[in-house]
């Protein structure tokens, strides 16, 4: 895998999404929401992905939205469906997702990344737009949301969680990147200095109140979490994000372990994917492929103590059931 | 910097070392103890090194024994002097100390290690066999040692501090780079496993005992206690030694404190000179070359509550005092 940087500066910056038609109830844009009718793409290693992942079982969409989960080791032509019979994605019938992309359009040379969202019927990538498609499971697909399912961008809120996003994804969500591609030790130090002041900022943010915006779960605290729950797995070490381990931040590895125990967000989580991922694939920082055994993750189950801070993780809604059983995943420790 | 393993099984094995002359009382190798004569060639990175700089600094030999620090960065032709006005050694006159080892050795073609001690006058090198140095200089050297030197290597308990120094140089002190330098993840897995079981048994006896053997400080803590001080800020991460960092183990942690804090230990660790050895020398696992920024080392100075243990660090002797101005270090923090 090629990791673009800037050769001037050593700064690696995250490409924009070239896929970003919508998905819509009105279907404006030629795509109408419509049950079974689209495939979410994703590896359970992405933090992009997963955050798709979570939205989806806390709104109980996994009936109308089916999921393929690519194999967490991309080759040369990317995203691949090597965990399939016949390495092939048995609805989409493709075995790398890259096919999608080029049957929208043949003459893309640029990068297959996910999470990505497949109309089944012509096999066309219509988005891989993540930032838009969490939001729009949350407020295009409301028809088909389960029974109690928590409303995650809610109205009077949504200036609050977008600015909070907007400081997440700069500094926690893409610094995190940054830090571990940079390639001069200054963009390293700036990626490093922005990340740690910020999560030392949400962690006063967070000391009193459980969740990021308001008393209940919202897209701020997904978007959070999928960095989070990578932290001391991958990013602490192979991305030299090492200031301090998560598990030695009281204030967010508390809050991190809360979600992590919520229904949605814990039961999406594949260590073993999260960790060969990152220390397989990117060969420029770890040329052995060699995969740590630790941390020890054990910790993730033990008790949080922050019901004390009140907060109603649902809102006016209920938990998830349980993953449908060919979601489940295997014990992880 | 080239790191051999073996082809088959990815296994890095240390060298033996090939220069075992030794310095004595009755120069019976050629080489008697005589002060000012030698001089001790150092990298303060160096775990192996570092022991002898402990040892030097507890017996209060400096006067007697001069050092040489070595640029922490080696190049292709190993350790050098750029660190003094240029680039030589003030005493020795050479700029890489692989030239000592020539002198001895013209046809030598092996690896060129700290510690190291030469000859001034001929400029040869006497020895480079880190496990003979210190214990000579605690037991060959005796007409030199300062008033109030304690005994390191007391003749009752040699059999007990051998066989843990053999303990421990097998599973930490040589597991760690056993473990950052394998190329196949069984032999990682290997390493990785003796190193974290080792460390869980010298926890349960250190949990009652301030020291390893005895009730004062041995050559087996100075042994132990130059991998710990490293652990978290290279081998947890560049080494991938990261069941846990060595805060996170708390017995370790309060002992290798309570020894960082005794004069004579912390006073010779230059954590600068550590991470960027480390970092920058080891191509092969580090392709960027970046020095990560953290860990956060300000825990070093924290109270370790290990009085409580009772013990009687040296023994019937006395602490050291402060080291010479010129081997002082600037604050690392």
């Amino acid at each position: 895998m090629t990791i673009p940087t800037d050769p001037e500066t050593g700064e690696f910056h995250r490409a924009p999404n070239r896929f970003t038609d919508r998905i819509t109830a009105d279907g404006r844009d030629g795509w109408p929401v419509e049950p079974g009718r689209y495939r979410l793409v994703v590896s359970r290693a992405c933090p992009w992905a997963s955050r798709a992942l979570v939205v989806r079982r806390l709104l109980g969409l996994q009936d109308v939205l089916s999921v393929a989960v690519a194999d967490p080791i991309q080759d040369e032509r990317s995203w691949r469906f090597t965990l399939d019979p016949e390495g092939r994605d048995p609805v989409l019938g493709i075995r790398f997702l890259a096919e999608a992309y080029h049957k929208t359009d043949p003459d893309y040379t640029g990068g297959i990344s996910v999470p990505a969202i497949v109309d089944v019927p012509s096999g066309k990538l219509v988005t891989n737009d993540y930032p838009r498609i969490t939001l729009e499971l949350s407020t295009e697909w409301t028809a088909y949301h389960r029974d109690g399912a928590p409303d995650l961008y809610p109205e009077p809120l949504r200036e609050e969680i977008d600015r909070v996003n907007d400081e997440v994804y700069a500094d926690v969500n893409a610094a995190v990147y940054e830090a571990g591609f940079a390639t001069r030790q200054a963009a390293y130090d700036d990626a490093y200095q922005r990340l740690f002041s910020r999560l030392d900022r949400l962690a006063e943010r967070l000391a009193g109140s459980r969740y990021l915006v308001g008393d209940t779960i919202t897209e701020a605290d997904i978007r959070l979490f999928t960095t989070l729950v990578r932290f001391d797995a991958v990013y602490h070490g192979h991305f030299k994000c090492n200031r301090n381990k998560l598990t030695e931040s009281p204030v967010l590895w508390a809050y991190a372990r809360d979600l992590f125990q919520t229904p949605g967000f814990g039961d999406t989580v594949d260590f073993d994917h999260i960790k060969r991922h990152y220390y397989q694939v990117h060969e420029q920082l770890n040329p052995t492929r060699i995969v740590p055994k630790g941390p020890d993750l054990s910790g993730w189950l033990t008790s949080h103590g922050r019901e004390s801070l009140g907060g109603r993780p649902f809102g006016d809604g209920t938990p998830p059931p349980p993953p449908p059983r060919q979601e489940t995943l295997p014990p992880q420790w």
